[in-house]
């Protein structure tokens, strides 16, 4: 699949604030970044960067204050995603053949507090023998019992509040699948993205799980298909994989999404129970 | 320094299990180990590994169940700390230079909920300018306002807990401490690792500030002079650094370890607010 | 019904220390006291007092410290419980028509967060009609749902703990289900008690819920049966409830618990969803 | 001092409700009601209520729905405070000696969670001898460390989280009062009020504790002298004393809020540690 993905952010900017956007299209496997371009207004001196066990292109830069300025990515992404099917998925990959780098994400993190929600996680999907159908009943049972309501949550709301509370966006939807998966020993990651069909238009997240050997993508929110996603950034969680993290003194004024088809055809992929296939975008 | 390091953890096990330990002194710069061993009974295959983002020597080995075992680890470690006078670091280290690899420092974490603690730490310590004379402020205001009590915590127990109950142990007070820290941007990482003079002996948990380049040590609890401990692991919080992760059914049966020197002299080193000097064990 | 009940209670005193004790059977139109005794050694000043919207005996004394004290109370207690046919309590008291006494047990109160888990219990029994069948499905939810375990939680422990954690003791199992019938606005209160048959012996409590104008008795623990119960004291939670208050120095030595029936013949009397009845003790 | 209060609040109710108000002015020995008004629009049938344990008039009404409807209440109050010398105040009222009804202001409850803040309170506060000393250094304390934010916390913040955010208006300002006091053995109740130079105007929430066998008021928020309060409620906390609480369907549309002195002179009371003077208001 071909999409043209834009964001603009615009600040008024009061004081000496250091901005790391979290915005780029991440380069992969299955992702490739056919043309992009990045503008700031004023231009300034801006650094990419990455770090150890993330997966995202950070960009840095810092603004003197007392200026407003936006931020503006485009590119042009094509995705070739994998159908995986999951028949066969009858249990977890053993924590003992996991790959070193994967065991990071059955740890509990600061918006998934797995370590608190295990004896929940079992009493509601224990009993469920295929990995891939455990994770999809996870998400069904977050669908079915939150509430999707704008504005509902803030940026410390995490997955315990989420289980009293039932009602959050879809950071809050990802933290909690993440957290249901990791109390079952099921490695997961948080997952931001720019949502084809995605109304109204805003950044996305939603979450992967490690079945088989492949990181396959979950939406409890169900708001757009699984093809509809090009992908920003993995994370533990919205810590590793916030869109900007200001330090100093800024104003968010304007934020704009987009992201459409670079194409004639596009075909939703959604969830099938009967065909059990996974989507997987690594 | 030269330390002969010791740790005996036996389990009765009922069930096939997969045990990761972080007990392994790590290699540095700092830190060289000279010999060390790793006896397992009954013997069972071993795997060491780490991963992105994290200091420390993991294994992995899986037990078939129905049996105790006893997993035993001794080494003889040479430690090269750096005292670095903190005279003139009058300001931390601006995020827009920060290497990519230390910015996960300044997230929150699962134990370490500094997003939380933002207007406490600055109204506690946001006049304070050199930055080893704040993070020893916190350390000081820690030891001061919680008191180290032996089980009065337990594996879930947060730094938001800590601050409210004011009760906790080397893990909770290490937390505290980074919650602190990060709340004010200064990055900060959980250290674990063996200690001599503790008492009663046990692993130790203190934590490091990085500041002006260097990550700098700090214990809150004073139980045991700084230049004593050799580092077993790095991580963003307890959730990775746990000295066992069990995935299965095991029943820890008795826990020993030891830290000696093994030279003759050992001069302890403790802060001097007058001294100004910070330990290094990078 | 008649009960013999009997409760010893022992403490180390190391200062001063003033006890308040909730163990006294109270008096009301269905439980009569035909006998009963307080016998403290040493012989100390005792004196009873309830408060305004508590229904308790609350007894209390003043040891000067340094010195074991023992309370012993011994009664013979009459119950006369109602049985009331549910089957026609299609909606709550409206609001509009609660006595005022009643409308306290309404609002959130420290161990029973009802404010918080609105949605969830519209979600989960919302669309029960029968106002008893309503409080019959959170009692049998909870039982479903937390795992009854012995030491599992402590005195700080609320309604919100158990929803994430999903372990308890009998304490919090009523904390939930006032929490649950409360956020549906069904008055709810607690209830202390003896109980007979319970194993291990001791105090127990559970939770009455307001419907028909007849506070009915749930236990979600179905640890005995509801006739087997002689009342203690209600109180919007156990912070009203508790079996001792301590101010001072006092280390609780030893407690023993008894409730037996004072005549041959005990008809147990559980739920049972067809005859739709539900016991009242007020 | 007479003032003349009002208040005025309308709504869009969307289903049959039933209100509960709280916004009469109390009558008490030290406040007198000379002329009062209640004027509902449309007319509706209103009937006044108290519970045990609270002090406080409430008014309950229905409204069949699918219409707008406004209360207004207004009235001439005189208050008659008094001022009483705390110098000698040298220890709380021992629990031994409280009347039954003052202990259950000792309890914890919903928004007070004073059983997890003992140790905090003992360690800032419990060095201080005098009673009245020791209820300013927390009011003090609350007002140093904690910033008053309009719209900053809502109706489930509790003092706990107070404590850390650090952020809050007057009713957390009142809640965390409350609770350092009871965690010191205080007995400390809600109050809610209309507050004469209140700015902007709105209902007031402080808190009052009982010292030498008086009710002596205490705002942490500084906002108004004590002596232009008119006391509405007193109640554990937030809980018991909200100014409306809706059970059906209805949007506030607009609040209207008014205190004014009825006469020319008004010499404003403030604390005063020299002159050791509290305000009581029972």
């Amino acid at each position: 699949m071909k999409f043209n993905i834009q964001s603009t952010i615009s600040y008024a900017v009061s004081a000496p604030t250091t901005f790391i956007f979290n915005i780029h299209a991440i380069r992969s496997n299955s992702q490739k970044i056919l043309t992009e371009s990045l503008v700031l207004d004023p231009p300034l001196a801006v650094e990419e960067f990455s770090y150890n066990g993330g997966a995202g292109r950070f960009v840095r830069l810092k603004s003197e204050g007392n200026a407003n300025f936006t931020i503006n990515y485009s590119a042009t992404v094509e995705t070739n995603y994998a159908i995986i099917d999951q028949r066969q998925e009858f249990q977890t990959v053993p924590v003992a053949e996991l790959d070193g780098d994967i065991i990071p994400f059955l740890f509990p993190s600061r918006y998934c507090q797995s370590d608190k929600l295990q004896k929940l996680a079992y009493t509601e999907f224990g009993s469920i023998e295929n990995v891939y159908s455990k994770v999809l009943a996870i998400t069904d049972w977050i669908y079915n019992n939150v509430e999707y309501r704008s504005g509902s949550t803030d940026s410390q709301t995490a997955a315990l509040d989420t289980i009293t509370d039932r009602v959050g966006v879809c950071r809050d939807f990802a933290h909690l699948g993440i957290s249901l998966c990791r109390a079952l020993s099921i490695p997961a990651r948080y997952l931001t993205c720019y949502a084809y069909t995605l109304q109204p238009p805003d950044f996305h997240a939603c979450f992967e799980a490690y079945i088989g050997g492949n990181w396959i993508v979950f939406d409890a929110t169900r708001l757009v298909p699984l093809n509809s996603l090009v992908k920003i950034a993995n994370g533990r969680d919205a810590a590793d994989a916030a869109v900007a993290s200001i330090f100093g003194n800024a104003m968010s004024q304007n934020i704009q999404v987009s992201c459409e088809v670079a194409q004639d055809d596009f075909t939703p992929f959604w969830y099938n129970d009967n065909l059990m296939n996974g989507l997987s975008l690594q």
